[in-house]
């Protein structure tokens, strides 16, 4: 892809859930499941775990024999440390000559029992928080291919899921398209990205261009947005990931009933037709032709007569198409973004 | 201030100013004699310098023994790295119990016999490009005290220059005003401050609320600006640094004559009116009370007949006073901020 020491890892992979009671917070690697499927060789399952990524459950050595090539923690260990009885096993995984991938607060390469693991087998640690440390000052060179960058009216509104959802229907309808992974979460599912929001201000920019490099002229890009440009925390980041996708269209995504911004309560959450308007003229710097090619809703907690409404009021006052992803999927932003090509 | 551990450092300085042939490789140095007079003791210059900031020349012992605090290297040593004469040089400046502040690509913390005579005497050594570690997310919470912002068309427009003449305007008046650095040559004059272009991108907006805390309501917070919302490399570092200081009045500040983005030819630089509208649009959402109050032009290489033209459009336009603040001062920005209060 580039020269750069981007994330990246190999699969198969051998998805680790840990062992909560909590489904949820092994999210990280039933989003691996769901959506690469085909890069999962199996799951790793503690005593008491109540999640299930619906592959085969393997120990290291079995799925080491099964050809593994990647040890994944998909799982929030509690409190956010590394519990020491999890450290014999990535020790295990590493001595199976596996890597290892994480996204934890608590970087791998900071444990020296690790550490020596997998200096000792030649294996990576890879931590996906942690962005490449060559990055450039961007370019504003227009590149070829195209792109789609999914924005949001607030963090954690669905811009990962959006981006994931267009990419699998680009791709069922035989598009030339890839996923391109800005969060921690977003990077272990794809398999390689960069988290734009660890990386140093003034690379910003910079970082959003080289994780969609020149492609071929019917090739897009799905880029997973970050933040909000109307976000008082975030924007910073969103603006300068917006200036190097340079994206060709995008897609607004937010959360039905959500009214302020998602721990700054004083903060009002954007009209989405205003927040289309921002986007398109902070957008126009580095892309004139940036259009909105529809908006993805949240709808879980609002409900279904409140999603008919808004995306009704979304067709007749914006002509754009709405759907929540989840129940809706995104055909209806594809077919837009293909009449309107 | 607050109780980061913020950039800042003590008076009165002995300014190193180099051996170059050139002075514009000391206008660091040049810089902090001129706006911190006050805090400087003495200037240090090798065989060859033909810079001079017109304060005493003193050895080490000589400023060490006259109350010297703290030996600033004012120069940028040619090819960017620390000639080997001038280690011997700082290790004299620690032993004789000074502390060190230099803004080098090159640390000073990363030269072993530098940390060493620091150790061995309890002194420091500042380098002013490293932001603190410990920068928080933004809260957006409205602060007290007046902010004023000096935001620019491109880089290197007179930013830092217009808002350290618009606090020297407003201390003449009597006003309660302090000047507030974001880049290396700004904290070095001001003696603290936080490299923003440096800091990670998810605490840009963070550090910039940090950088001007609460203050008495009189009191005006004039912040250098960075970058500029339409730079394609920068703009999400002058976003956040936007959302961050709140400003209730920003400058623009402009070269005339220039007409494309320094060092991106293929951008053309905004339109004074242009970036005033996009510069409100996104401010607001933190101050909604964000307005212009002028336009500082650097007519350098423009001449006197264009900078008499453009002034004329600007208060025609846009009914703004218009400084070249080298040749006009800024008393009319002041004076125009004053009346609009």
């Amino acid at each position: 892809m580039t020269a750069l020491t981007f994330v990246e890892f190999s699969a198969p992979y051998l998805i680790f859930l840990g062992d909560s009671a909590d489904p949820l917070d092994a999210k990280t690697g039933l989003g691996i499941a769901h959506w690469r499927r085909e890069r999962c060789l199996a799951q790793l399952r503690l005593p008491g775990c109540a999640a299930d990524a619906g592959l085969p459950d393997m120990t290291v050595s079995q799925a080491a024999e099964a050809g593994a090539r990647t040890f994944i923690v998909g799982v929030a260990p509690i409190g956010g440390r590394i519990p020491t009885s999890w450290i014999a096993l990535l020790q295990t995984a590493l001595g199976a000559g596996l890597d290892l991938v994480a996204g934890l607060h608590v970087r791998l390469s900071s444990i020296p029992a690790l550490v020596e693991a997998a200096a000792e087998r030649g294996r990576r640690l890879v931590d996906v928080r942690v962005p490449p440390a060559d990055l450039p000052v961007a370019s504003g060179r227009k590149r070829t291919g195209r792109r789609l960058l999914t924005v949001g009216t607030d963090c954690a509104v669905g811009k990962k899921y959006t981006a994931l959802a267009i990419e699998q229907e680009m791709r069922r309808r035989g598009w030339n398209a890839d996923f391109r992974a800005t969060g921690q979460t977003g990077i272990m599912i794809a398999g390689s990205g960069i988290p734009i929001d660890a990386v140093i201000s003034d690379f910003i920019a910079g970082a959003a261009e080289q994780l969609s490099p020149d492609n071929s002229p019917d090739h897009w890009d799905v880029i997973e947005g970050q933040g909000a440009l109307t976000h008082p925390g975030y924007a910073g980041v969103t603006l300068g990931l917006l200036h190097g996708s340079q994206p060709d269209a995008f897609v607004v995504c937010h959360e039905l009933g959500r009214e302020s911004v998602g721990g700054w309560p004083d903060f009002r959450l954007p009209d989405v037709a205003q927040l289309i308007a921002v986007t398109k003229t902070m957008g126009a710097l580095t892309n004139p032709a940036i259009r909105c090619v529809g908006v993805a809703i949240n709808s879980a907690s609002a409900g279904a007569e409140a999603r008919r409404h808004f995306r009704e009021e979304m067709q007749d006052r914006l002509g754009l198409p709405c759907v929540d992803p989840v129940i809706d999927g995104t055909g209806a932003l594809v077919d837009y973004l293909e009449r309107t090509l």
